[in-house]
C-alpha cells in the first residue's frame, strides 16, 4: 500500500479562525443546562441530549458516522479506508458539576470534532472516533466515569445505583430511549491505537510556568481517607487543660502534619478540606472531629508510604490527648502514567512547531484514568487561567486552544507516519 | 444589745437527714421542664413558675416573706430582730440550660432554705434573704444574667431584646404578670454584708483532688473573640502545595498554638470550640475558616497578654500561608476576685469542721459576677463527680451536700460572731 501524502500544517490563519470557533461552539453549548443563569449539566439530563443533537449535526456535516451508544456516549466515527485499522479515539467529557463553566470537559470533545475538520478529508491509516462521554463527574449517581465505565465494560455493576429522585442507571438509560441490553456494543474495540484526551489543566502550574500547553506524564493515584477523632465533651471554663480529651485540637494537630509532609514531598498533595467539630460550641471542649484527608501522588507507593506516615501521625496526634482516632480510607485510585508512545509523540509535536509545553503530572482524574484499562492514553492540558475550574468563571485562552488545534494535528500526522512507516 | 448565744453544730444525723432532702428537693424541682423527660426550664416559663411556687411554700413554712420581684427572681427573706442590720443574701439561680442536670443552680437556692431550716430559728444579727434568680443561662435571650441583672439595677438596656417568638424581655414580665414598673424594687439595698453562692463546681478540678468542697478564689476573666482565616479555594488535586492559601491550614496551627501557649501558662484556659470550613468539600482546598477562641484567666493581666500573643499568633499562621485574617472580640469579662473577708469565712468555717476542701478558679461564670457589682460575694463549690456539667448524668454527693451545709452553718455562725463582735 503506498504510503499517503498528508499535507503540511495548515495556515496559521485556519487554526486561528477554528480555535476563535472552538470557543464559540463551548459557549453555544453552555447554554444547554438545568439550572438557568449558570451550567449544570447531569448524566442523561435533557441538556445532555440537546449538546449530543448539536455535536452529532456537526459530525455528520464532517463526515463521521454517529451514534448515541447505550451509555449516552456520543460516538462518532471517521472510518479508515485501510483495511483492518486500529482505530485512535479522540475526546473528553460532556456532562459538567452544578454550576460549572464552559470547557471543563466539552472542549476537549469540540476540540476532537475541530482537528477531524482540520484534516479536511485526509485519508488516515487509523480510524478516528471523537467520543463524548456522557458521565464524568459524578454528580447524578454519587459515582464518577459512567460513560468511561461502560467505553471499557465495565458498567454493569452501577447499573443500579439509584439517584436522590430514585431512578437508577438503568431506569435512567430506559427513560433516555437507549437500551441498556446494547452496553456491550458500546465497549471500544480491542486492540485500539489509544485515547487522546484534551482537557483544560484545572491548576495554575502552566500558568506559573508561562506555557500554553502540558503533556500530561501521569495521573495520580489518590487515596481519600475519612478520620473521626473522638475525644470528651467537656466545659471550657472549668476544665484544666491538663484533664482535658480535645478532639479538634488533635484533628488540628493532625491537619497541620498532612500539610508539613506534603510541603516536604515532592509532587505529593495532602489536603484536609472537610472538618466537623461537634458539638461545635464556643464553651465546650469539642468531643468529635470528623475529618477527610485527600492525598495524591504520581507514584503509588510514594503515596502509600505518606498515608502510612500520616494515619501514624494522626495516631500519635490522638493519643497525646487521650482522644480515640478511627480511620477508613473511602476511595482509592492507583496511579495511570500515560503511554510512552503517545506522550512522546505530543512532546515531539508541540517541539516540531516550537509551542512552548511543559510536563505535568494530573493531580485531578480524568476519563483517561478509566479508558486506560483498555488501552494506551494520553493527555494534553491546555492552560488555566488562574487556575480556575468548576466556577462559572473557569476560562481557556484562545491562543492556547490555536496552539491546541496546531498540536493535535501534527500529533495525528506524527500517528499516521508511524502506523504506515 | 446583748450578743445573740449560737447554737452549736447540729448532730450528724441532722445534717445527713437534711443532706438527704435537698437532694430529694432537687430531683422533685427536676420534674418542672418545658420538655418532657429532659430538664430544661428557661427564663418566665411555666415550670419556672411552678419551681417558684414550691419554693415558695418551703419558705413560708421556714417563717421566711416571700414575694416574686419584677425580674422573676424568687425573694425570701429572714429580717434580722436588730435595727438596721445589713443582709446577706444566699442564693444561685433556677433556670437551667436545655436537656440539663438536675443541680446546676437549683441546688444553691435548695442550700439557702436548706441553711435557714438549720438555723431553727437561732437570731441573727443580719438579715438573711435567699435568692432564686430567675435568669443566668442566657438560653431565651441569648444573654445571661437578667435575674442578677435586675438584682443590681442594671437590667433595663436589656428589656427590648427579642427572644425567638419576638416575646421582648419586657412583654415576657408582663406575660408572667408582673410589672417592669416594679423593677427598681428588685434592686438589693446598700450596705449588703455581701452574696454567698454555693454551686456545683462543674468540672473536675476537686474530684483530681479528692476534695469534697471548694473556696472559689475568683471567677476568671473571659474573652470571646470570633477569628475569620480567609484563603483561595483551589482544586485539591491540581493545586500544588506552595502556590494554596489554605485557610483551614493556617487554622489548624492556630489553634495548635491556643492549646500549647494554654498548656504553658499556669491557669489558663484557652478554647477553640466551633470551628467552620468552607466550602467543606473533601477535594476543594479551603477558602474560608470561621472559629472561635474562648480565653479565660483568674488574673485579667495575664488573660490580656495571653490573647495579644494568640492573636500574634494567628496572624503569622496567616501570613505564612498568604491567608486574610480577622479577628473581632465578641465578649469581654473581667475577672471577679472573691471578697477576702468573706472567701476567709468559708475557709476558717470548713477547717474548724474538718472538711476537705481546697481553694480555686471558677472558669465558668456565674450570678456571683454581676452581683459583685453592689456588694462583696463569695462562692463555695461542690464536687461534680465526672466534672459534668449541663448534662442529664450531671450529679452531687450526698456527702458533699452535708458537707456544705455544715460549713454554710458554720459561716453564717462566724460572720454573725463578726458583725457582733
Amino acid at each position: 500500500m503506498p504510503q499517503p501524502s498528508y499535507p503540511t500544517d495548515p495556515p496559521v490563519s485556519v487554526t486561528a479562525a477554528l480555535a476563535r470557533r472552538v470557543l464559540d461552539v463551548c459557549a453555544a453549548l453552555a447554554r444547554y443546562t438545568q439550572t438557568p443563569g449558570s451550567i449544570t449539566r447531569t448524566y442523561l439530563s435533557d441538556p445532555a441530549r440537546q449538546v449530543n443533537a448539536e455535536l452529532s449535526a456537526w459530525a455528520t456535516r464532517l463526515g463521521l458516522a454517529v451514534r448515541i451508544d447505550a451509555a449516552g456516549n456520543l460516538r462518532a466515527r471517521l472510518e479508515s479506508r485501510r483495511p483492518a485499522a486500529p482505530t485512535l479515539y479522540l475526546g473528553s467529557h460532556l456532562d459538567t458539576v452544578p454550576d460549572a463553566g464552559a470547557y471543563d470537559g466539552v472542549l476537549g470533545v469540540v476540540l476532537g470534532f475541530a482537528l477531524v475538520e482540520l484534516l479536511a478529508g485526509t485519508p488516515l491509516p487509523y480510524s478516528l472516533e471523537v467520543v463524548g462521554f456522557s458521565e464524568e463527574e459524578g454528580v447524578r449517581y454519587g459515582v464518577p466515569y459512567i460513560g468511561s465505565r461502560a467505553f471499557v465494560g465495565t458498567v454493569a455493576p452501577l447499573l443500579e445505583l439509584a439517584d436522590r429522585g430514585g431512578q437508577t442507571v438503568r431506569e435512567a438509560i430506559v427513560g433516555y430511549g437507549l437500551n441498556p441490553d446494547d452496553l456491550p456494543a458500546a465497549r471500544a474495540e480491542g486492540g485500539a491505537l489509544g485515547y487522546l484526551e484534551l482537557h483544560i489543566e484545572q491548576g495554575p502550574v502552566l500558568e506559573a510556568a508561562g506555557q500554553g500547553l502540558g503533556v500530561v506524564s501521569a495521573i495520580a493515584g489518590q487515596d481519600r481517607v475519612l478520620l473521626e477523632f473522638r475525644g470528651h465533651a467537656a466545659h471550657a471554663g472549668t476544665t484544666p487543660m491538663d484533664q482535658r480529651h480535645d478532639a479538634l485540637a488533635a484533628a488540628a494537630a493532625f491537619v497541620v502534619e498532612v500539610e508539613r509532609l506534603a510541603r516536604t514531598v515532592p509532587g505529593l498533595l495532602g489536603t484536609v478540606g472537610s472538618l466537623e467539630v461537634q458539638p461545635g460550641a464556643t464553651n465546650v471542649v469539642p468531643a468529635r472531629v470528623r475529618c477527610s484527608l485527600d492525598l495524591r501522588h504520581a507514584r503509588d507507593e510514594l503515596r502509600a508510604g505518606a498515608l502510612q506516615t500520616l494515619l501514624t501521625a494522626a495516631e500519635r496526634c490522638s493519643a497525646e490527648r487521650g482522644v480515640g482516632l478511627s480511620s477508613e480510607v473511602r476511595s482509592r485510585q492507583d496511579a495511570t502514567p500515560m503511554d510512552a508512545r503517545l506522550r512522546g509523540l505530543l512532546h515531539r509535536a508541540a517541539a516540531e512547531l516550537g509551542e512552548a509545553h511543559a510536563e505535568l503530572v494530573s493531580g485531578a482524574g480524568h476519563d483517561a484514568v478509566i479508558v486506560a484499562e483498555r488501552m494506551p492514553v494520553a493527555m494534553l492540558f491546555l492552560r488555566s487561567p488562574g487556575g480556575l475550574s468548576h466556577h462559572p468563571d473557569e476560562a481557556v485562552l484562545e491562543e492556547d486552544v490555536e496552539a491546541a488545534l496546531r498540536v493535535g494535528q501534527r500529533f495525528l500526522h506524527l500517528l499516521a507516519q508511524e502506523e504506515v512507516g
